[in-house]
């Protein structure tokens, strides 16, 4: 194997795939990237949960293909000067040359790589990037790490007979929704992609500049195809939550307020709102009449804000934990809709002008 | 005590003396900002090794004094809008109020905080800020974190009856020493100041845009006055290396290379330079007639590289370790020369146009 090509090339190709490599402690093929050199260069990684291939033009000197731990051959190309990099296999090296630069790595067997095959469609969507990736942003941060509760750990992708794809993230506590319109959609499916692979895909994603996302399902496996880059995701196996059902349809106060001026009130109240015990981060909402206010107290002392909006309905006063609230209020601008039904029942947050994203929370025990 | 500030003016002046309140597990006075308003407000910090105090104007509606969590305090001034900031302190509060926002803090007794006197001076020196900041940067990087030999973690301040004052940093490896030159200079003074302390001192500096900074010395204590804040530090007592005896005054082999050059080069060696047994990152130099050329090498593979510069005197091979050249390269620029007289003796590294920075560094035993 033997081919030369453009630094920033190198280097942009080897980005794509390193969310893919793992890292491990001890010395693993799952480390490497299986550097391939046929009509053109194919780059793999696969750290058993998610493969990554790349395909990019060189000019291919002789063919063949070479298997060298991915973080130090992304780190060396990093640090090479820009021109041309020359990447010789020569018995059980790889030598990297680049003016009067020569790295030698030492590689394994690339028959040894746990190559990942890319199955048929049975199903697929395709979405333009830039809303593909907004509407992850919207659902990602409400799913769980915790690994006990495998369906919470991934997004649901769904498709039930119209036109819209929901793609939904819960943790138990809170729930977010957003149906997203696909530019080309077939067949039915329910299937539980890990957030941690949506987290990498949205990468590549930036890195490509790709203009669509095309998702396609097979059994237990989802191929992302962005660009020039395949994903290869295994999927959460189970039964989703029945989300549909938990959302109120009806609700008893409304406040209606700009999104960042609660996020102001949210930090601020944050500072003083951590109970020690519990490590939860309790605020108060209490409506008056047209008085909006936010508490919050803890041993390091007590905050109040009369809040500036428009109120709707019966008075309330209900308590959240700070943190699921700005979170959302992170990747929402502009004036939203605050839907309170009770003590015990979710809470609502929706924009007026998007009936596409819901987020649901519920409320805490409120402290005295 | 009563009084009402601009919250830009609170916030730069809580931000100035954060650094010595101690971020302690259990809650402790050290913690703690004792805000004072009398002709003016003064806000001290104070976690014993090193006390902070700065004073600005405000609006007094009423004298005294109060003692809440410095973070929390600064977190909070941080959160408010822009405009007026009131602080009231009514019994055991402290009431802090903007607009229609309201935090109370618990106060503890302004009486029980351990202020340090400001004592008289027997020596002293004042230095161009942005000059003193830049010998700072010079030397600091050269001290030690092995509390085990208290003199090496700190930087020696020296005056001997000539017109500079010389900043020396050590760690038994290494030795930075920069001559400065003092606007105004008395008497003459050998003290060791905690690197911990001018770090924070030189972010004091930053925040202050001050012209200039005076150094006072009284016995164990260095006083440093920067715009309108005071920073009182404990000296490190012990005796310092006898470093001027350190400096080679001959040399085998003289390199000219530009500073980035090396760096660049530095940098691709240390990527496969890391000896996983005893965690050091050794590099060669080898010089033979013109030519110079870097090499590293590990279990993760070798590097050789053929680097372009000027060289001088006999040929050598000589191993270093890399991270000691790379922390000297950040604070250089330019062409730098590079005096090697053996491989047990310790080469040097300074510009040619500038006779005031010297620093030494030790070599290693090589890899074979």
């Amino acid at each position: 194997m033997r081919f030369v090509v453009d630094k920033d090339i190198l280097q942009d190709n080897i980005s794509k795939v390193i969310f893919s490599a793992a890292s491990t402690k001890v010395s693993s093929i799952l480390e490497c990237v299986l550097i391939e050199a046929e009509d053109s260069i194919i780059f793999t990684t696969n750290d058993m949960k998610m493969q990554m291939q790349t395909e990019f033009k060189a000019e291919i000197l002789q063919r063949g293909a070479a298997l060298v731990k991915a973080k130090l051959f992304s780190d060396i190309v990093k640090k090479l000067p820009d021109g041309d990099v020359e990447v010789i296999r020569e018995e059980n090296e790889v030598k990297i040359r680049s003016q009067k630069i020569e790295f030698r790595l030492p590689t394994l067997d690339p028959l040894d790589f746990p190559k990942m095959e890319k199955k048929p469609s049975e199903s697929f969507c395709e979405f333009v990037a830039s809303e593909f990736e907004d509407a992850i942003d919207k659902v990602i941060f409400a799913t769980s790490k915790d690994e006990t509760r495998p369906t919470f750990t991934g997004v649901l992708f769904e498709r039930e007979e119209d036109e819209f794809v929901n793609l939904v993230g819960m943790d138990g506590h809170r729930l977010a929704i957003c149906k997203i319109k696909p530019v080309e959609v077939d067949g039915n499916f329910s299937k539980i992609v890990p957030a941690d692979n949506l987290d990498d895909i949205t990468k590549i994603i930036d890195i490509e500049e790709a203009e669509k996302v095309r998702v396609s399902f097979y059994e237990n496996q989802a191929t992302f195809e962005i660009g020039s880059t395949t994903v290869i995701v295994t999927l959460i196996s189970g039964k989703f939550f029945d989300y549909k059902s938990a959302i109120p349809t009806e609700y008893s106060t409304k406040i209606s307020i700009s999104a960042d001026v609660l996020e102001s009130t949210l930090e601020r109240a944050s500072i003083v709102s951590k109970d020690e015990k519990t490590n939860i981060q309790a605020v108060i909402f209490e409506t008056n009449g047209m008085m909006f206010t936010v508490r919050s107290m803890s041993a390091d002392g007590r905050f109040e804000e009369d809040v500036l909006c428009s109120v709707e309905g019966k008075d309330i006063r209900i308590g959240f934990n700070v943190k699921y609230f700005l979170d959302v209020l992170k990747v929402l601008d502009g004036e939203i809709n605050l839907f309170i039904t009770s003590q015990t029942s979710p809470s609502i947050v929706q924009k007026p002008d998007d009936e596409n994203y819901i987020y649901l929370v519920l409320p805490i025990k409120m402290p005295e």
